[in-house]
């Protein structure tokens, strides 16, 4: 437990490290390249120190022993993994590519440096390390992934999936280069059966993409996470969004998925019924695997039917305490609400500030309401929900009926991350991050955490999909400035620390990727990890399935 | 394909096999003990005849090859295991019995033989195998699991757990022998957390119990199957049933589990926010894989507000079609019933003659439905349902607005398996299996598949969650007459194959067990068979787990 949280409370030391090279360097993915593909470990030793003090804090292990296929199987190991993976050498990387490009042709892989480094390193991320793909293939069908998937299990190259882009945690970051396997070539919706209430498609398609493509036969897709999420990545993460209180996340509405596994060998996890109980949820095990256990080309998703009638409300409240208290009667009364969201006196200015919506937002704790329904469930639901406020003296009870206003409000709430990013001066950064807790226990982890990040004297924000028990942070902060950087580093830690002390998770949508490593450890104990570690080995014995993430091999 | 067809054809074949012979003996468990756990191949094969054409039928791989803990490892295989299990020979067994009376005492492990028959045969199971367990051991406490597990593991022997005995398709039979683990020891409600909405539990508390237990915190575990089901098995085989068009299946209300593995480490798969994208979703593998995995030995689950209001109503349609037709249109509208459930003529009849409710219904096909919510919703949801049914001519729209009839009348309809067992004459067998198929499909499926019922000549019905495009087939034969009961067979297969074809699975809510293990291979192929054997084998290298049940080792 101790080293568990020694190595966390030093990751983010290491960002910052990270941070200030990525602004000071621009090495060339070339030479990137031939730090993360050496296999001789004093090169890669003399190398790889950045990296080293970058990525791979708490994680030695990585630079020690041999790779064999089959090796980690020959004594039963703990982890599943005996031996830590080593992966191809430049001239096996340089003959992959050459080998790729004959078979798709020059553009289907690409090596140009700003590609590269789009598909490395995000901005909006919690955590950015120092190393790039050295490569980005482009597939246009399974079969393609298939055989990329082929090469790189003949070389030992790691496959990073990548679609939207959008995730906060590094969840496709290439710690260990390889190649970034962007599905952008794989957009289309293959199939809509609006009398099956299901869809078929590719992982490149957006959500709300979809949502404007499928409205005229009255249904949607309910999960609503970042807007330029895709459905790929969301399967990844195993994302939620403002609807999950009343729709659930990600693996409730994913019916089946094919992957491509670390060998090219193409599965399919299940059949088109909305139930069934046949065999292992392969489905559920990959959704949130994060592209660790297999590559996922296609995806078939239940839909909802569009409610007849739906309206927003908002109300003030005099505390974030009162707010959370509010929203935590709501849920145990059982009003069946579309959506509940809370938002900070911050978050509201930032809503003003971005100008989003035509009004202007009073800067106070807020609740965010979605009803839908039939026009009498909706009304008597928001007759129930104005009584619960008033109990805690919420005040202001406003409707925008106007369905373009509700349309605003809701993306204002959704793009929070982005208006705050579009608020950053020279050199800031925005750390964003969540949690989820047991319901009860919500109010207080909010009131404590927002006290906590209104004394940092930092621009910081509370939000949270708070039927859900699930919370958010957003600090901004100067990159450059290392005692700044500590402090928030700190406050984010608390935060984490606290939600576990309240049998909650370190993240409840947006993934472990690089950057919760350190607290899964914490939060489950190596035994869980080791199954999850023994699940991963044997289905990808080398280890090449986007390396590095949700836990260390 | 065409061999998994032939050995899913000639599986029920077996099973007549197995009944007349399950009749016919009185064999002790002592020689069971030696048929099932020499490992002599001679001795084996001249033993176990009668074992070989009834639980083997297309399986006969099992009886050759040695087992080596970790020689599976040695040369990568497609299924993970390299050579079958072979499990303890009768003087390990005898020695870990002893071993284990000695630190549990006489009563913790049994070995009479009714003890034995209870936990190795099930009159309502579609499958029945002549082998029974060799022990019963019942755990007080996860410790006590773990303890078993270590010394199954120690002297290979098989582990099956055991908790209700409800399910349908041999999920709790033992092929292999071994030590059947029942929980009845294990049936406390550890603790509810009302403020939390969840509850956290042992294996052995029965659904109904657990709700009757908790009613006046005014909240519910929605998740209803045959009334005498338990948490554990719930857990083991996914199941769902009459809640689950609104209220979804197991693996959506189950928080977290503490699991035993096959060496007897004890994991927790995730802490206790309702929410979480913290690393691999191990409990919604372990929901469903039937003790294959690990013993589920303590369970969170989520729990729902007791609607404020509830109306049951009774609808008859002139065909099944018009009432499938319905159920469809009921779905594709988005109305929220709590439940919708379809009876054909022969289920009525049973109703009326296990005289479950006040009332005579009229035997032909009918809806059931439920509503639940505020009043206004309730009473707006009824019209639209009304409207939708008359357009496929159903009549008396009936209500039972009597609280204490809706319970009879839902009872009825859980219970009636039970009634159809009860009408039994001398040497009756009930044939009960489950399909589902995507929700455009159901009408065909139903429509088509009770007409070769009725072209049967048997007492056979049809009912299903068809809200989830769920359907279930009872039919009653001689278990004496090998023509009858080929006739049901083959019935039963056209049904299964035909599920298939319309992209849907073999069982909805069932479990696979060993009586779907080949229509599984149909259903998925072997690749993705083989994917679920690599990650059992990473779990469970010797197979001690639950051996034989949803696919061959």
């Amino acid at each position: 437990m101790m080293n568990a949280q020694r190595a966390f409370r030093q990751v983010p030391g290491a960002l910052r490290a990270s941070r200030l090279i990525t602004v000071s360097h621009t090495r060339s993915a070339r030479r990137l390249q031939s730090t993360v593909t050496s296999s001789n470990p004093t090169h890669f030793w003399s190398t790889s120190r950045v990296l080293l003090f970058t990525a791979f804090t708490g994680t030695l292990t990585y630079l020690y022993g041999i790779n064999d296929a089959s090796s980690h199987l020959k004594q039963p190991s703990p982890s599943g993994y005996t031996t830590t993976p080593v992966y191809a050498k430049k001239a096996d990387l340089e003959r992959a590519i050459t080998e790729l490009r004959q078979e798709f042709g020059e553009d289907a892989i690409s090596t140009d440096d700003e590609v590269l480094r789009n598909h490395g390193y995000s901005e909006w991320s919690s955590v950015n390390i120092d190393v790039l793909p050295i490569a980005v293939a482009y597939p246009k069908s399974t079969e393609d992934v298939s055989r990329i998937a082929k090469a790189c299990h003949k070389y030992k190259i790691p496959m990073v999936p990548y679609s939207g882009g959008s995730s906060l945690e590094a969840n496709f970051s290439a710690p260990f280069g390889g190649i970034s396997v962007d599905f952008a070539m794989m957009d289309r919706i293959i199939e809509l059966r609006p009398d099956d209430m299901d869809v078929t498609l590719q992982p490149a398609v957006g959500w709300m993409a979809l949502n404007e493509q499928i409205k005229d036969s009255g249904l949607f897709f309910p999960v609503d996470p970042g807007p330029t999420a895709m459905i790929g990545g969301m399967v990844g993460t195993s994302c939620s969004g403002t609807n999950a209180v009343r729709y659930g996340t990600m693996k409730e509405w994913v019916v089946n998925l094919t992957v491509v596994l670390a060998d090219g060998t193409i599965i399919k996890t299940k059949r088109r019924p909305r139930k069934s109980a046949a065999g292992y949820n392969l489905t559920g095990l990959f959704v949130g695997s994060e592209g660790t256990l297999g590559l996922v080309t296609e995806i078939t998703l239940k839909l909802a039917v569009i409610p007849q009638h739906t309206s927003v409300a908002v109300v003030n409240f005099p505390s974030i305490r009162a707010a959370a208290a509010t929203a935590q009667s709501v849920i145990r009364t059982g009003i069946p609400v579309a959506a509940m969201e809370i938002m900070d006196d911050v978050q509201m200015n930032v809503v003003n500030r971005a100008g989003a919506t035509k009004k202007k937002w009073k800067e106070v704790p807020t609740l965010f309401f979605k009803f839908a329904g039939t026009p009498a469930a909706v009304k008597e639901h928001i007759q129930q929900v104005k009584e619960l406020s008033r109990a805690q003296k919420g005040g202001d009870f406003e409707f925008t009926a106007d369905a373009e206003e509700q349309k605003a409000l809701w993306s204002a709430r959704k793009e929070s991350l982005w208006s705050m990013l579009a608020l950053r001066r020279e050199g800031d950064e925005v750390w964003s991050t969540d949690v989820a807790v047991p319901l009860s226990r919500l109010a207080d982890i909010i009131e404590v955490s927002k006290k906590e990040m209104d004394e940092l004297g930092l621009f910081a924000s509370a939000l949270g999909h708070i039927g859900d028990g699930n919370f958010h942070e957003s600090i901004m902060y100067q990159a450059k400035d290392p005692e700044e950087r500590k402090k928030v580093e700190d406050c984010v830690t608390r935060m984490v620390d606290r939600a576990l002390d309240m049998e909650g998770t370190c993240t409840g949508e947006h993934g472990i990727g690089i950057g919760k490593k350190a607290s899964l450890v914490k939060e489950l104990g190596q035994d869980t990890i080791n199954v999850m570690k023994k699940l991963k080995a044997s289905l990808d014995p080398l280890g090449i399935m986007n390396p590095g993430k949700i836990f260390d091999l």
